[in-house]
């Protein structure tokens, strides 16, 4: 059988993730990894999720371990619903649609609204998996940046859009505008009050719909939330949530909120995709929320994260002042490292990894090919005298490395809550 | 916002399942629903999960509630491989991978292979939601049917293929052929010996790459299995498997069985489509398999089943001889019912629900446009007294139908395990 021959077009634009491929080479003992973006496996509630099983295969009237409806158990929507602000009206349940992870959210929104050519305005860098979610379908990305404004800040595309499709076709529409206000993935960077504002005039000018990812938003170490983008715009936001982070990843499930137009379209997607998300890890989940288990949790999270964040930038600015420099997350679960200019983190690491320590390359979560000069640092997952010792490795290698760079150069850390412009700005 | 203005042009392909939104209607008190395709509620293994998932968050040195690998867990893998027999070789844990439910096996299969244009080969009537997983692709399904020979038999293209797309472009390739070997969906047949071989053979004469969905093949109630697709054809088949039938659905495992090259396809679309499956839905079925917890609840599941199997069939000689024809199934979860002509199941199924059952019209299952007057049964969610119950009102609707069949007609039951190609043929 010529496997190739049939294969369908789209496989070409399949790429492996260089993270999970990573999660796998930094598993070998002896290597601290910085490279996950995994909530430490010792905080993770094995003692609640024990409890809140028992409770769900005991309680009457449920069926925990039957097919269920495409939308999800009808109780955790009501609880999404009642736990998500909205400036105007309510959400409803039937604007929430559980999805296995939202992962699951970001490749149905492909499905839904993205046809080749079309364009899809991202921050630069990204979540690296939503630009592999929307890839297959031959999307154009098309970097945005946030710059300062004599009457505050503006979006603008980094690069004209193009005009025509090259094929003398019509252009195709810049449809979604994707965004992760908090903390985000790889950057730990938020958007300022500002910031939001510019991102929700942009689309609205544009006609473009938002798509807010906020897998991070509760664990917020310094500071006050800020509103999000779905409270500020409603109507023309799709807002991504998760239990991922917060309660379990290897529950998968996660949640998409969004007009009910969208919601209808979305659940028609999911229903030939998976039929629904696991009717027992949705019960197990509404148990723990009803129990009130996420509050008391995300306190002990919060406070565990918020000390390794300290020791792994008490790590940087210890062993790679001069080297390179970074900003101070206000949560999350990354810091996002530029190296001196002319060092390359996908060569680094082979050395990194051979000295002890491994992170992820930043290169691929920009959609432009820059980046070169970057990567990102976990902390969620590592003890702090380990990140401490990991940063050292680290340091070790950028000053073994060939590529380093010239010593005695200036250039310390950064230090505060970076606002995603700045960063934005510096690898457009 | 517009937001039809952005959905993407195959939104208009997605339909809702009528089985699934029957199940909602169904619901009602008092409708006794032969609808589904649900294991029976109370044979799920509620207690026996409880005991796995004490055991699985106390062992040490796993993660269950831990992101995972996108492949599945690899002790799982290797169960699902042990327990595949195969021809010439054998099946290694990395031809497995892990999905959630085969519905999501469906889908991927489409992704990795499917384009515009592309032919499916697919029994007629087939499982209506791989119609749904693949219409979006806009693929075109041709309808097989099996007919005798004097060497045996042989499959055939019901139409001839078009030998151009229409539009004077190249014609697509037929890559795949769908088939549900064992007690079919929604036919309850099973392929007979030499109709496998056929659709091997005619499968390697034409190139086309064969998937094979397998989730009822354990439940046999009479006979003894024959061989699977992938143990006479090897390397050109995928097979499909699900824990869902026989253990729970609302678990979410499926797999998919294939040559390296396709499961590192199927493996990369995966990854962007949700990461990967619960992990700890993977661990609590490993956790099932290797306390051997499977074969004696296969044992409950099969004497409940036939007894079911056997109400009904005994229900249908008793109230809908002469208004209608079935089939006997060895195995699975559904019988197949044919109406006298000139009646339309979707047109009786109002007075059915007023009568207090429910059913799947037939024609949904059929990608050509016919089977109007074909409906499926379900029998393993249902009491045996209410069964005969259903049954009963089920005739008593027909005979009230306007649009009833003539009285005193012959025609009876057909008895035994109805190879699949008369039906086909019949349906045709």
């Amino acid at each position: 059988m010529n496997w190739s021959a049939i294969f369908a077009e789209r496989v070409s634009a399949m790429r492996r993730s260089t993270v999970r491929e990573l999660l796998k080479a930094a598993r070998r003992p002896g290597v601290i990894s910085l490279a996950g973006g995994l909530p430490a496996e010792e905080l993770l509630p094995k003692e609640a999720v024990g409890v809140a099983v028992e409770s769900v295969l005991a309680r009457p009237g449920r069926s925990p371990l039957q097919y269920g409806e495409t939308e999800g158990v009808l109780e955790l929507r009501e609880w999404i619903a009642a736990h998500s602000p909205a400036a105007s009206g309510s959400v409803t349940p039937e604007n929430v649609l559980i999805v296995s992870g939202s992962q699951q959210g970001l490749d149905l929104l492909g499905r839904v609204f993205l046809e080749e050519g079309d364009g899809v305005a991202v921050e630069n860098p990204t979540y690296l998996a939503a630009l592999g979610a929307w890839r297959p379908w031959s999307v154009r990305f098309q970097p945005l940046r946030l710059i300062p404004h004599a009457g505050g800040v503006l979006v603008e595309e980094a690069h004209s859009l193009r005009e025509s499709d090259g094929s003398g076709g019509a252009m195709r529409p810049l449809k979604l505008g994707y965004c992760i206000p908090n903390f985000q993935n790889p950057t730990g960077a938020s958007l300022a009050g500002e910031e939001r504002r510019a991102w929700v005039e942009w689309a609205a000018r544009r006609g473009v719909a938002l798509v807010e990812d906020d897998p991070y938003g509760a664990l917020r170490y310094d500071g006050e939330a800020l509103p999000s983008l779905r409270e500020l715009a409603g109507e023309s936001v799709i807002q991504l949530g998760s239990f991922s982070k917060v309660l379990a990843p290897g529950l998968r499930v996660g949640w998409l909120i969004a007009p009910v137009p969208v919601i209808e379209r979305l659940t028609l997607a999911k229903q030939s995709v998976d039929l629904h998300t696991s009717t027992f890890n949705q019960e197990v989940i509404l148990e723990l929320l009803q129990r009130n288990f996420l509050e008391g949790h995300l306190t002990r999270l919060r406070a565990q994260y918020r000390e390794r964040r300290d020791a792994l930038l008490a790590a940087l600015e210890r062993h790679l002042t001069g080297l390179a420099t970074w900003a101070r997350p206000a949560g999350g679960l990354f810091v996002f490292v530029r190296l001196r200019a002319g060092i390359d983190a996908r060569a680094l690491l082979p050395a990194a990894l051979e000295a002890g320590v491994a992170f992820v390359p930043g290169a691929d979560f920009h959609c432009d090919g820059t980046g070169a000069e970057t990567l990102r640092l976990n902390f969620s997952q590592v003890a702090p005298a380990q990140l401490e010792e990991g940063v050292r490795r680290l340091g070790e290698a950028l000053r073994q490395s060939p590529a380093r760079a010239p010593r005695g150069v200036a250039g310390g850390p950064q230090v505060g809550d970076a606002p995603a412009a700045s960063l934005v700005e510096a690898s457009a």
